[in-house]
């Protein structure tokens, strides 16, 4: 029987209007939607024809054990099924997509991905931080410290590196990952943000140093899900009645600024 | 007189159905939309209505000067005007939002960036590779060679991090890039993928190894714009029939595969 290919979709940080025009397609032709429990309601107004089967993801609760997941998706796809998965974020950033993929093609079902806006951009971007600042850093990196190893990433070398750190899925493991970060020589004064639920109407924030993050964080009850970003670029957040704190930053800027090219 | 605010707006990395809903609903409404040349013509077809100016920022090539993009998108906020700029990609990774944000609100100009998908990601998932995959990476680094102070970044320090590299914009300085990661310890083996217009019907991508990368690029006619990925993963790449190269990283995968917990 020829397969229809299981659509990967990323349903983005949560504000439905940060879907893609092809995530709205694929899922208002769906037969039926595997989402994950990060995926607003709001969303699945897209595919009412669908039937919909909630799977969930929440770190500390209780969930669908992947190869269920994976069993389902293959099941649908060979009774002829149009099957999307929907998938909060990017499917391919920290979203198993790979994995899942890999497990359909030697199969026999074809997958094909349907990129979100990932939960780490939007979150940087609905507090007014740009990931990347030229004079500031050259790139950014996107990492989790919730590792199938355990093992965690190798800190010091991301510290070294200079990029702005956005870390994902790490709630739990905030204490470990500052005690790592001074212990790998950056500064207590790098400041950080704390962005729970991007880009819903539930969003809060929190600016601090790192120093203080772990303390910070706990005073101030921060839960899952929320994205962790640490580096100077951090600084620029804006509040909603303006700068905040970020007169540091701002300056440094300034003081870069007759010697930026014009014409780049 | 109160402006509407500027909007800095990621127009993706081609394909138009990778637009936003929200992109979409605000280029319908600009009045006038400032877009770099690496946005794709069909995505003006969203604002018929306004009055568009191109802006060239093409590496190498004549393009409008910086400064004078803000001064017009400045010029036309305080005339009342509802203003987009269009930008390739997403304006918050290497798409200078920070800059021309900060710069209008010290003149007194909000501003608010819609989200796109960023050209890296793109490319990845165009050729089938995930930025992350468990038992692989704890993590992907969005990075470019071609920086303002000429210095580039850590490589050696980006090569002990063990991420995935997703180099933007860095074309140009291929051959010094491959030198760097080889002298920082990176093996001559490790999969190199080049993605040449991502997303677009004129998509090209060429798959390799660290060791042979600049000079199969060149044999191969690399052109700006073009993404080059740098990992493990990118041995994960499909071509159209099927799976490319990725035997050795299929077989490391599978070894793994009694490890995984299958509740995550």
């Amino acid at each position: 029987m020829p397969h229809h290919p299981v659509f990967l979709v990323g349903a983005g940080p949560g504000d439905p209007e940060l879907l893609t025009l092809k995530a709205v397609r694929v899922l208002g032709e769906a037969d039926v939607v595997l989402a994950d429990d990060l995926v607003d309601a709001s969303i699945l107004g897209y595919c009412p024809q669908a039937r919909i089967i909630r799977t969930g993801k929440r770190g500390g609760c209780r969930s669908t054990p992947q190869a269920f997941i994976q069993r389902l998706m293959l099941r649908y796809a060979r009774q002829g099924k149009k099957v999307v998965r929907l998938k909060g974020g990017d499917p391919c950033i920290f979203g198993r997509a790979g994995e899942e993929a890999h497990w359909l093609r030697e199969r026999g079902v074809a997958c094909e991905v349907v990129n979100g806006i990932t939960a780490g951009l939007a979150a940087a971007t609905s507090c007014g931080i740009p990931l990347t600042m030229r004079g500031m850093t050259h790139g950014v990196t996107l990492v989790t410290a919730h590792t199938e190893d355990g093992r965690g990433p190798n800190w010091p070398a991301l510290v070294a590196g200079g990029t702005t750190l956005v870390i994902y899925m790490s709630v739990s493991t905030l204490a470990a990952t500052q005690r790592q970060l001074l212990a790998s020589g950056m500064p207590g004064g790098m400041p950080v943000a704390f962005i729970e639920n991007a880009s819903l109407a539930t969003q809060r924030q929190l600016h601090t140093r790192l120093a203080d993050a772990s303390r910070d964080a706990a005073a101030w009850g921060l839960r899952s899900p929320a994205i962790i970003v640490v580096g100077e670029v951090a600084a620029l957040a804006q509040s909603p009645h303006g700068l905040l704190d970020a007169s540091s930053a701002i300056g440094a800027l300034e003081r870069q600024e007759p010697t930026r090219r014009a014409n780049r």
